[in-house]
């Protein structure tokens, strides 16, 4: 891969889950690409389809080394922010990960932005950022809201540095609030974790919680292709949208579909009890996305059929 | 001043402008207080009325180093947080202030707080965090909320980890969104650099903007017993309100009351016209205080009677 040429997307965790779907979304659509990731998660295998193509530059560097960020963001147009924290579990017992990663991180993006004249960012903010809402399903409206995790207050503190950059220095935005979102590549969450349990134990399958927790999901190729829908369809300075298929799953549901996309037989389900599966987890998101359907989208696929999609891709990649 | 024994409740930037006022209603409401300043812009003078009294114990830090936090909050019950930069202004040259000063700064504190097992904390956030609302007076509940300043982004950020924190480690908090807050010991902000203005030529006042910017104004005083009534008597794990008089009044006319109150003749007003006194400037804002008043709370002074009150206390301290 190579440095391809003037006015190009910069995709930050661009070799990470989300970001490597959004990397072919925009390569399908004919826009040349640089992807910036410091591989901490990401792999350079999610985008090797790409080798060749002369549409995909990579470059391995940290957010949190403002000097390369701004380097990687010469010629570039458009800034498409997805690198965070991906375990958004790991708060509980490491607390300056979210802050960093997420909080600093952005940061240095925008300033870079600001320094080389860089105006517009596309940001992957999350559902995490309501909390436990009083209202479901959750419109972009509610408040005032208050995230739970430190994943979920790095988001909502990414996003006010990026409307505080669109208020002061003029930059335009897209703030995408996302449902959880689920498919092949993906390296955390509760149908990664629940095959790499069945891997260890075939009989056996322990689920967090009651099983009750129920949230949104949303397949990776949704998502991506609602990024690039709202970008191209909206223009407001801050156009903030939750990212949904407005319909929710159960974790209980999960298990089965798992068990079910694995072929096993005879697993048992246990349940550790209790509302949710640790502190700082939301027992029950729904995310309005009226706002969402009303610009013209339509997911592809529903919770469950994204969910069974996935465990069905990620059984294939993680093998049992 | 010297340590006073256990069971004190803490306040950071306590030798600030309302952090000392906030110290003078808990002192009078017989509360021991440790004080923690990096004494940037606070000044001892505006403690130096507790000296001898054995209820104020100043510890000069900063935010920024986590041990001495830490060591600050040791033996203590409450931590009010009042630090940040408080020139909301400077955001729109030098960006890294409100980042530092307030996000990480509160981050500290709150790390500080769950090693040092401290469990309640009390922050002043700001108006500033709802950016240019469409809806006004602006509830609390008033989504999405879009900062437009790099200050407001920083008290967001805040009042998210705070939540967090509440959230995760179980910390129990009172997040105040605080309108203008004007009164003796000012150190910045309108009338502050007004009197300044005409303190250099007392024939000219110049007014950034049109002079329409209206916003609502409470007295320092009014504040912080507010802030102490919320304490006092709302339970949730996470009380959030807006902290103001209901009323607002237009910056043409705190030029008008700066001028009355110097008894200078003949001053020319001039304005440098547009609709804000600066990028990220909101151009009009004004709280919904009804679930401040539905606790039964209700302000000394409205707006303008603080901008008088004040104009008339900074006068004297800054002379003409």
């Amino acid at each position: 891969m190579q440095y391809v040429g003037q006015h190009m997307e910069l995709v930050t965790r661009g070799a990470g889950f989300i970001g490597s779907h959004l990397v072919d979304a925009l390569v399908a659509s004919g826009k040349s690409v640089r992807v910036l990731d410091n591989f901490s998660s990401g792999r350079m295998e999610f985008l090797s389809h790409h080798d060749g193509s002369g549409m995909v530059e990579v470059v391995k560097a940290d957010l949190l080394d403002p000097e390369a960020v701004r380097q990687a963001l010469v010629d570039v147009d458009v800034v498409h922010h997805m690198a965070a924290n991906p375990d958004i579990r790991l708060g509980t017992t490491v607390t300056d990960t979210d802050l960093k990663q997420g909080t600093v991180a952005t940061y240095n993006v925008l300033e870079a932005m600001r320094l080389e004249d860089v105006g517009q960012i596309s940001f992957s903010s999350s559902s995490a950022v309501y909390g436990e809402a009083d209202v479901m399903p959750t419109p972009e409206t509610y408040g005032p809201i208050k995230p739970i995790s430190l994943y979920g207050a790095s988001k909502l503190a990414s996003e006010a540095l990026i409307t505080a950059w669109c208020g002061t220095f003029g930059a335009k935005s897209w703030v995408h609030r996302f449902a959880n979102i689920v498919g092949p590549r993906g390296t955390h969450g509760v149908i990664y974790d629940f095959i790499h349990k069945l891997k260890a134990d075939q009989g056996r399958l322990e689920v967090l919680g009651n099983g009750r927790q129920e949230k949104s999901y949303m397949s990776a190729h949704d998502c991506v292709q609602a990024m690039v829908h709202l970008v191209d369809n909206t223009s407001a300075d801050v156009n903030l949208y939750n990212l949904g298929t407005g319909d929710t799953c159960s974790v209980r549901r999960i298990a089965e579909i798992v068990v079910e996309e694995s072929g096993l037989e005879g697993v048992s389900i246990e349940y550790t009890g209790g509302d949710r599966g640790w502190a700082g987890d939301v027992p029950k998101t729904s995310l309005n996305v009226e706002s969402l359907f009303a610009t013209g989208f339509r997911p592809d696929m529903m919770s469950e059929q994204a969910i069974r999609h996935t465990a069905s891709a990620l059984i294939s990649e993680i093998g049992l």
